[in-house]
């Protein structure tokens, strides 16, 4: 089931055309992993086994603009596609219920000194 | 042949992890492609006829860590793809030469009224 | 009476040292200020006479360090000091209720043009 | 003498107002700060005795605003005034001269464990 995290859109995060940047997009889904480590009480066994995620690809489809105080949610599903952990992000408007952007990032467990790590069962359960 | 915008990596710009953050090397390809608006002239163009150009979908594939003081180079090519104006970015290490990111970002040519416009031929010339 | 607004500390906020980056606060601030506009219905007036808030000088003291996840609230106040429209907030840590940083933020009322405009005392009442 | 920093200004770095968002000087200013360390080879001693400059409070008065493609210096100075070490940064438009704004920014010399250290009469020289 999907992990769902919710922001509001900020002012300083829009660009000269008035709406969010797309890299922004890549924070708010950035920010959606870490909600998952923190709930999920992943964070504590990252840190003790030193581990950290590394994104070895990111895309995201825009579907429609985004602007200051739109009230979103980033959906997220996780899936083990070896060797990757694969992050699927789905970002809606909550007011209006439609798709903002799609976002796949593909990640890597690795440890302190970049050697891979497998990804245990209980990441996903 | 490949527009080239060159960059130093900055101290802020790297995330905990020490190293680059993966939403930054978006913003390098953002401006690599504002750098080409203006080296051809078409910044101009841009806001005499009020058009913008929206990113429909961004992709990067992260080959290899980027740090602070890092040497780099954003090669871009620019290709048309009805409807869409696709740039298609390599971030080099110019002191190793070494590949660190590739990015395909496909975007689309709007006025101000999201109204598509059509991508003149001077463009890619 | 001070408005509050609340923010939980993002990861990718987070500099190489692994707390909010120092320029991470002004954007803090910043938000606390759209989310003022907002509530008072200021930001419809900004936008119909196309009037903005240029600041003229910002200044933050740091007091403890926020980490991720923190949970934090901006408190703000403003104050008519001509030619400026100051404010000054206090953030704090909504689980300890420590201070982590003060800052005062001046700005002037400007309009299209960046001609100074009146303050109305709506703003401030 | 003043340490010179010199940058464009990005595109991304604009706000909605289409001109550099005030949070942006802090990173200019932040940057150059890691550059003088660089030049004076103080970043290998910072790394080797695990120091880090904690920023205690910082402020920027804005003169002017500045675009995308300004062609941007950071002149600073350096100046102990215990317990502080204190960066004064002068951002100017090489074109033009003129000063864009003025920033102070007091830091402290701390250890991993958050314990301050003196500043070396080094650091100065």
């Amino acid at each position: 089931m999907a992990h769902e995290y919710r922001l509001t859109v900020r002012g300083y995060e829009l660009d000269s055309f008035g709406h969010v940047n797309n890299a922004v997009y890549f924070n708010y889904c950035e920010q959606a992993r870490w909600e998952i480590l923190r709930t999920r009480d992943l964070f504590d066994y990252f840190l003790k086994n030193r581990l950290i995620l590394v994104v070895a690809e990111a895309r995201i489809r825009y579907a429609r603009e985004a602007k200051v105080f739109d009230e979103l949610a980033v959906h997220t599903d996780m899936a083990r596609e070896a060797p990757y952990l694969v992050f699927d992000h789905t970002i809606k408007n909550r007011d209006t219920g439609e798709v903002v952007a799609r976002g796949t990032i593909k990640t890597l467990l690795v440890d302190h000194d970049r050697i891979p790590h497998d990804i245990p069962d209980f990441f996903l359960g």
